[in-house]
């Protein structure tokens, strides 16, 4: 008898703590649905400031604009952290056309790529040389190189099913292309934008010259899908054409910014840190609604959302708003540096950087226990058609904290519409749909409850 | 040693059958993704036709392309089956406002409901009654409702994860509000729009009389989300305020139309027939993008690609593009009476009627013996992050068809932004993405593909 009351204690215990968390789950969805504030400080972020590239009075505006905002929500603890970021300025709209006469011009949208330098003040105008990909410049050799631009027109592979692995898949001809067409003595470098859509919106995003020396850089810019088609189509006709581009983008000193964090100091452990963030910086060319607005505005919903449904963690949870992810990652490395330099423990970071679209699950990067754990909680999603929990990839900014005391993980929302947007002109506001936005925050803020309840299972000791 | 023979060619004869769907189902995503048709066709339906009411100019000219389009692909038989169908026309735009005092007027987005009466010639003014729901009318009483517009306002529910729960929990409103408060003597019926967002499109979509008397009915009209607000807030400092609105719809005598139907004849069996289908007409607000032209291009993809994947299935696949789901389903209703009349054998039934969003599933309405069947596919589809195999409804169109032999299934995409285009002016071609919808009908052949292949369950007879 003793036995089965025992049994029947402990399944009603264990019936409790599930009902328990389904509420709790249940209370952050409704007040995500019902009164969260993602959209309307997203609305602010895009439609106010707009446009966030790092070391821009936008930028600085952004920073005081969520200080604030965190201040007003009554946390424990909210402040700027220095650091210095990249300042690399667009300068006067890009201009290219394709020549396949003498005066015989078609324009075709382009933009710099971040981190580019200047063409020369009236322009370049050389033939072209259309490659798949920079293993194609070896073949190729430097006498059919030199003195041209070298077009990359490897498209994304529209057959993989995350969007994600098709920019995989191209972005090494966009930040590596000008390094090393350079070697083989090209002019400058044109390359097909990262997006899945046949359109008119050139997608800037970083570039590197590596070691290349600064007399040797050559400028590189982003062509539109569509103005690709047509550069490719013309050259097939005649190899012989002329590509005409001009930029004045330039880089300057890097100059002083900040990360904006706020924090709610835990109840039981204060010393174990749970981080949620995204990235205030953005491209300039849209207002950065999706990359990464969306990833900052959930990422301090999940402490209002904890606010609303009055549930005070255990472990001290932070939320990140990092500076300069996209050409440079000062701010991730800047916040890892100050942690391991001050000792703190950090057990779990989330990061939301892929748009705020329908949230699908996480990619945890992570030990095996910990996933085991994490993939327990799978029910309790359930109801909210949250379905991929996937080792892979956390994201930029938390990578730098990497660590084997600690679970990462990346929200993955719905990944389809996502490069139609990224780093171009057209990621604005108007794309981001305020229920897939809110969503997202609560499926953040829900897997945090979870993992500030249950704790992570600490490494195992290895005996030495 | 036989033994371990046997086993191993069961093995590997499970392997290989496993390998060969898989292999096929993967073939019809990268022909979706790389040689589909579906956005090319709902571009001409979208924008080269436009809404197609029943009964307009624009749905006979709908019924004609896709006809066409069907001939050219090479099927063994495309035909159009005759429907009368309802001819209801909007007239000249609606006009209607709040008016705080005499002459101090503000606008507000109206349409008219479909199926509505027209307002007398010069408009209908008159003092306003706001309810939250039908169930409210009888504790009004006829005293607070005669000679007044009822406005119905009980808003979408934002907490439930399935918009078209929260889509069905307050359309009673639309469908039946001005039946019902015509019997308490109101004179007219506002209606908040049906959808989750604030913004000032007004969605249209059916109502009905039920048995009202002519001479007894009333108008009808969908004011948008932001009028509404407007609309009660009003209210609420001076409920003694009018509400004018004006609007000249007329229902005229039934015209001729068609369902657009073509056919795959099967190889082995020919008499087990396989539906899939959506409706070609649409509201005449927008172009009828997502509701239902997406549905009608993912259905027609489904031959399409099994022609280019060179699949022949083994029965026979048709589809149907119903008309009339609107206002009327006497599409859906026809097809089901010739197929009854014809004895044919109807196996399976499929529907795209949720918009061309984002694929995650499917709902069955089947038996548990069909439906276990089904799930065991579920492994399958995981590449393709579809996830969702749930019991439910099917279709409005192929409900009519349902029968014990018949497994009924619908097409289940994210539903998180339907309803902010649902019968309203911005359900537009732009906002259907393009591999969204090819996802839809990749998705919607796969499992077209396996039913062929490994057919239904027959239903257990019962013993007499």
């Amino acid at each position: 008898m003793k036995k089965t009351l025992l049994l029947l204690l402990f399944l009603g215990f264990g019936l409790q703590a599930q009902t328990e968390d389904e509420q709790q789950i249940r209370a952050i969805y409704d007040a995500a649905l019902t009164e969260g504030k993602a959209y309307y400080w997203l609305n602010h972020l895009s439609n106010q400031i707009g446009g966030r590239l790092s070391g821009s009075v936008q930028a600085q505006q952004a920073v005081e604009y969520t200080k604030e905002q965190l201040d007003s929500l009554g946390l424990d603890r909210v402040w700027l952290q220095p650091v210095m970021v990249p300042k690399w300025v667009r300068g006067a709209p890009e201009f290219a056309y394709v020549e396949t006469k003498p005066g015989l011009t078609t324009n075709v949208p382009i933009c710099a790529l971040g981190g580019s330098v200047a063409t020369p003040e009236g322009g370049l105008k050389a033939q072209v040389v259309e490659v798949q990909g920079i293993e194609d410049l070896s073949k190729l050799g430097r006498e059919n190189i030199e003195g041209k631009i070298v077009f990359y027109n490897r498209p994304m592979d529209p057959t993989l099913i995350n969007t994600f692995q098709s920019y995989s898949g191209c972005v090494d001809q966009r930040y590596s292309g000008a390094a090393e067409a350079a070697k083989y003595g090209a002019v400058g470098v044109i390359v097909r934008s990262m997006t899945l859509r046949l359109d008119d919106y050139p997608h800037t995003g970083s570039m590197s010259y590596g070691d290349t020396p600064v007399e040797k850089r050559i400028p590189a810019a982003a062509i539109s899908t569509k103005g690709a088609e047509l550069l490719s189509t013309t050259l097939k006709l005649d190899p012989n054409i002329n590509f005409y581009f001009r930029q004045n983008c330039r880089q300057f000193p890097d100059v002083q910014s900040y990360n904006v964090i706020g924090e709610i100091r835990g109840s039981e452990h204060p010393e174990e840190i749970m981080v949620v963030g995204g990235h205030l910086d953005s491209w300039d060319l849209g207002d950065g609604s999706h990359d990464d607005g969306a990833g900052c505005v959930q990422s301090m919903e999940v402490l209002h959302l904890f606010k609303k449904i009055g549930y005070r963690p255990k472990r001290t949870l932070r939320v990140v708003l990092f500076m300069n992810e996209e050409n440079g990652l000062r701010g991730g490395n800047k916040y890892a540096e100050v942690a391991k330099s001050k000792n703190e423990q950090h057990v779990f970071a989330l990061e939301s950087d892929a748009g705020g679209f329908t949230p699908r699950g996480f990619s945890f990067d992570c030990d095996d226990a910990n996933f085991e754990r994490i993939q327990g909680w799978k029910k309790l999603f359930e109801p909210y058609l949250i379905h991929m929990f996937v080792r892979g990839g956390s994201g930029a900014d938390i990578g730098p904290l990497k660590d084997e005391e600690l679970v990462l993980a990346g929200l993955r929302p719905d990944s389809q519409r996502y490069f139609d947007h990224h780093h171009a002109e057209n990621d604005t506001f108007e794309h981001v749909n305020k229920r897939e936005l809110e969503l997202g925050a609560a499926t953040m803020a829900s897997l945090v409850y979870l993992v500030d309840k249950y704790g992570t299972v600490p490494p195992r000791k290895i005996k030495g």
